[in-house]
């Protein structure tokens, strides 16, 4: 594959692809851009949890048993919170710790989110761009039955339990992408922008929320692509078919095609879904998605990118 | 001994005084004023190290061997912070973090540092009432042949090497003492004021310099008593007798005496300076002040609590 690859993504699964893409395309090549509509202010700390992850997972880093977080964790710092009353619904291990702090510190003294990103990914050793969606704030809002939620409080503290009634993304239209974000898609080396398979409802549409993001994808002159995250029916991990469920969606391949529209020129489903892929409205590429080790992140990332190729605008 | 106490104190030694005080005087006739001039907020952190040291000393959380920080202590935070560019002069440990982290949040929300403190005390089992000495900043600077310093640079980043030419408390001309201060000096009932053997000149100096302090300890109808932080010549810890020294005061028992001048009515000294003892210019007793168990520690309250009763004002 020649040309430049843009990807954009939120935490977990999202992640595991840009693995893989890191993986394959020269680093110089590859710019991953970031959901922060996730992002909150957690005990004056500002946590960007799909930043993170994909930092982790890049650096090696990431904790492959948790999800979440760091690999050889230590807890120590939670359990003293708990001794003094601090809120313990958000577990921050005590070397992950250490990005929320030194980010706050940052932030504070006026660095934006993106060169604080981009420089600790460098000190991590990580060669592709690491991009923030925006340096603006930007809240996911998920309106409930038992009234409107902070993304955190209503994925974590509630554990995605109550039952969604819309999402929002507070501020959104007032952000501007990261700079270079926009270099990204306005770069002529340009070959493939991929959707990786996050939830489109809530790490996704955060970034297709920014001013004229969605008009500028649906008329880019390269292939978009988007890999389900609903496998078989369901998701591979987090809330993502409840909450399509809930919000009246499909829960299936071709509910996700449904919600991004006529964004896509492609579509990758797993194997499982191998006997709908005739029927969806746009060219579909079957593959295996479920992404358990390395050599599935980076399958997959080749067979994107093959299939991108294939695909004209 | 019977009515109440009140000890003004810093870090370390003043802390093992307090903690000899607080096996011997009921809880609820205990108040243990700290200095707060060495305050200062580091990595976004508001961090308190007089007050995080007593209340550790008092919760018999403390690490024994730093002589500062907490027992069983893990250092992974700063590990992580090193790896990502952060400031790692000022060492925090996992557990530590804890109440750093979990003040700053709570002082943004508007709470006070007393209430703070009192609620941090209350949860780790604490009886005797900790109390800073004021809610107000004030900032101990240090004046050196380097130039100004802030407190914390020059004890930790710069290990007090460069020359003191002056000491100032930056703030403390507009600060309140603490109500709970006031009040217990005010206490009708209260029978003693111990100065504890801190740093006369870097802890308990900024308490003397709120505004009226000095002067209300002066004029006090109760006994003031001080322990010599000076022992044969030398600092039991830290940085007293050089400062001292290059500040032009006598490095001895002596020394401390004609720096706290009028305000005492009573004074403690070593048993190794017993031979100066005569030609004090105060009442003064000798014993053992060298504070290594906790049994030194209790003997050294009880002979202080002893000594205040035979003085009279």
């Amino acid at each position: 594959m020649s040309g430049k690859v843009l990807a954009l993504c939120g935490g977990v699964g999202g992640a595991k692809l840009a693995l893989g893409l890191a993986h394959i395309v020269p680093p110089e090549d590859l710019t991953v851009v970031v959901n922060t509509g996730d992002d909150f202010t957690h005990l004056g700390l500002r946590i960007c949890p799909d930043i993170d992850t994909v930092t982790y997972t890049l650096s090696g880093l990431a904790n492959k048993e948790l999800g979440w977080g760091r690999e050889d964790e230590s807890w120590d710092f939670m359990e003293a919170l708990r001794a003094l009353g601090g809120e313990d619904w958000f577990n921050l291990g005590d070397r992950d710790l250490a990005i929320h702090v030194e980010r706050t510190g940052r932030l504070a003294k006026g660095e934006k989110l993106s060169d604080i990103t981009a420089d600790f990914a460098k000190r991590l050793g990580i060669e592709p761009a690491i991009i923030p969606m925006t340096n603006d704030q930007v809240a996911t809002i998920v309106d409930t039955e038992e009234g409107e939620l902070a993304f955190q409080h209503y994925f974590v503290r509630d554990r995605c339990e109550p039952v969604v009634k819309k999402v929002r993304f507070a501020g959104a239209g007032d952000a501007k992408p990261c700079k270079a974000f926009q270099t990204a898609l306005q770069d002529p080396d340009l070959a493939a922008i991929v959707i990786c398979p996050s939830n489109p409802l809530l790490s996704v549409d955060p970034i297709l929320a920014l001013p004229g993001l969605r008009k500028m994808l649906e008329g880019h002159r390269v292939p978009v692509i988007a890999v389900s995250p609903i496998v078989g029916g369901k998701a591979i991990k987090g809330p993502t078919a409840k909450m399509m469920a809930e919000l009246g969606h499909d829960v299936s391949a071709a509910g996700i095609v449904a919600h991004y529209g006529n964004l896509l020129d492609g579509f990758i489903v797993d194997q499982q879904d191998a006997e709908i892929a005739g029927s969806l409205p746009v060219a579909t590429h079957v593959t295996n998605t479920v992404m358990r080790t390395l050599e599935d992140r980076t399958d997959l990332a080749r067979a994107a990118l093959d299939f991108t190729r294939m695909l004209k605008r």
